[in-house]
């Protein structure tokens, strides 16, 4: 029996219901499959504790976090009380850079029983991956001069490692999908990095000739998401352009509180972290009624990260299953409850 | 009767097809009008002027085009016979730099007798306002190291008069639109560039107390043009944020071919330049099938500009009922040719 010591960040708002609600389907699933369970130990980390204690997390937030196999995050940020800048360097973005969670992967998929808001969907199943260390996040920049003559400079920074990396990666997951990957550029607007991005790209392709490959500007590929998601299959993107598609993703999904996430650090050197594409949500936090459905599809990821990909089949199953039989929160024009929905899933598995 | 001097680039491609029939269309309504007409300039500049002279345009080409009142361009780029950084930075980047075209202008809006990809569109009618002199097409950066090592850098720049004139632009025109104004930022993830970026936003909108604003990620705002874009009006955004944007703008309305640009030197010091959003498209060029619905319509923003907003809106107006009579290319679906268009759009003037 394999236990698994996960680390959880409910963090802010609706992060504080969903993240309970996905480790029950995640604690059900280990109980039928036999194979493995979970050990969980929660962290208050986030904005109440900011607000408390002046930081996001303790100083030894990270070291502590190291001693853990997985890191199960909710969400972050509660604009309002806390400056974005502070909440997200502070907690979400600090932990993927110091873990080298240097891959994010994001699926979009056609869901039995969701509305799409698209007229006439085709059956698309879409995973982005999406450079996660550096690129357009770099930090780095500066300004000069103030007043009417103020310049604001930002730098995006890509290396080779980096870029290679996340560009091997989804050449390696095309070998288990259609077989496509498809690289968003934008090298005839940004002169530097898009060009060195393309140029890695056309070397990364030449050692899997097995996959078809294709590289789109970024404004092309977004109204592709619209127009015909059915052609895409793994696509790669720096870390601005991976953010924005993989939001296109959520929303031709049919809701943004669907779309899960995870954070990896391939190599393996320190945990990963799973975390859902969905905000804090303030505006519904506390009310029993948010959608848990891309928390407990984030669990899904962090059951495939782990090896256990029947486990997550199961879950995604139990998912659609729930949908089409019309157990859907208010953001998807349904009128259950979170744990009408949770109860439901757990019933479906 | 005012007499317009316009040159005319058609460019490459489909380029050479469309625009011929956007001045027919251009000159009847000027006759339908009586108060103006044109006097258009061919010039023969683009990619096989390119394979012939080793330029885009002769070096004298910017100071030629000053002498015209406006530009009217067709599309620009042979990607299998010249580097897209070579046609698009030799003629059409430059002419928007050279001329200070420091705003681009696009609309997006639910046409009658147009089939959006969205299932249940309601009204839309987004206009985006695009910072279309610096920001992240700055072309500055450079690389270092070589080999695995190897690090490129991109850097934005953004000015505070560049990023004001935007903003300030789109303002003045919510006065006649439904008076709402939504910033596309980043300011969670480019930590220089963004927050800048809504400093700038939130100290304009204090001049504007009777518009609504509202300031949103970039992410967030890409899966709002899909999910709610009736509840858009003017977006003021970077040069790249726009970019994307405004194809996802011409994805909902149900094709690239429909949407118009219009490059703006807004203080009337040179000349502006008014170009579809579509490419050259190579693949249907010379068939006489492509659709010249965007190069019409980018017409009209080229009256509108000239001040004859009654012309612009007759022309809009027959376009909108050449649609809804069935008349269509194939790229919406329809089999007319793009002779079938133009004719029937120059009758239902
Ligand atoms: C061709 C390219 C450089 C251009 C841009 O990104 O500005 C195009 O996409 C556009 O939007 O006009
Ligand atoms: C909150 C923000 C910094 C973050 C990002 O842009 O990475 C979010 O949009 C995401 O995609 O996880």
């Amino acid at each position: 029996m394999n236990t698994y010591k996960i680390a959880v960040i409910p963090g802010d708002g609706i992060g504080l219901e969903v993240v309970p609600a996905a480790i029950e389907v995640l604690d059900k699933i280990a109980v039928i499959d036999g194979s493995f369970q979970f050990e969980w130990t929660y962290f208050p980390w986030g904005c109440e504790y900011y607000l408390e204690h002046g930081v996001m997390m303790p100083e030894d937030g990270i070291e502590t976090l190291k001693k853990f196999d997985q890191i199960f995050l909710g969400a972050v940020g509660m604009p309002h009380l806390v400056p974005d800048h502070i909440s997200l360097w502070g907690l979400l973005i600090k932990i993927r850079r110091e873990m080298k969670q240097s891959i994010n992967v994001r699926p979009a998929k056609l869901l039995a029983g969701l509305e799409s808001p698209l007229k006439n969907p085709q059956n698309f199943n879409i995973t982005v991956v999406r450079e996660n260390s550096e690129g357009e996040y770099s930090d780095s920049g500066g300004r000069i001069h103030s007043g009417a003559d103020e310049i604001a400079i930002q730098n995006a920074v890509f290396t080779r490692k980096g870029t290679e990396r996340a560009m091997r990666y989804a050449f390696e997951l095309a070998k288990n999908t259609k077989g496509h990957v498809t690289s968003a550029t934008k090298s005839n607007g940004l002169t530097h990095s898009m060009p060195f991005w393309d140029e890695v790209f056309n070397s990364v392709k030449k050692d899997y000739p097995e996959i078809n490959s294709v590289s789109n500007h970024i404004d092309a590929l977004a109204a592709y998401m619209v127009m015909k998601p059915e052609t895409l299959d793994v696509i790669v993107a720096s870390n601005l352009f991976g953010d924005i598609l993989t939001d296109l993703g959520g929303a031709i999904m049919g809701s943004i509180g669907i779309a899960p996430a995870a954070n990896l650090n391939i190599e393996r050197e320190y945990p990963s972290m799973f975390e859902p594409v969905h905000g804090s949500a303030p505006d519904i936090a506390g009310k029993g009624i948010a959608n848990p459905i891309g928390q407990i599809w984030t669990g899904k990821m962090m059951l495939d990260f782990l090896g256990h990909h029947e486990a997550g089949t199961r879950i995604l199953n139990s998912i659609e299953k729930t949908l089409a039989s019309g157990i859907k929160t208010g953001d998807l024009g349904g009128t259950s409850t979170l744990a009408d929905v949770k109860d439901a899933i757990i019933k479906n598995l």
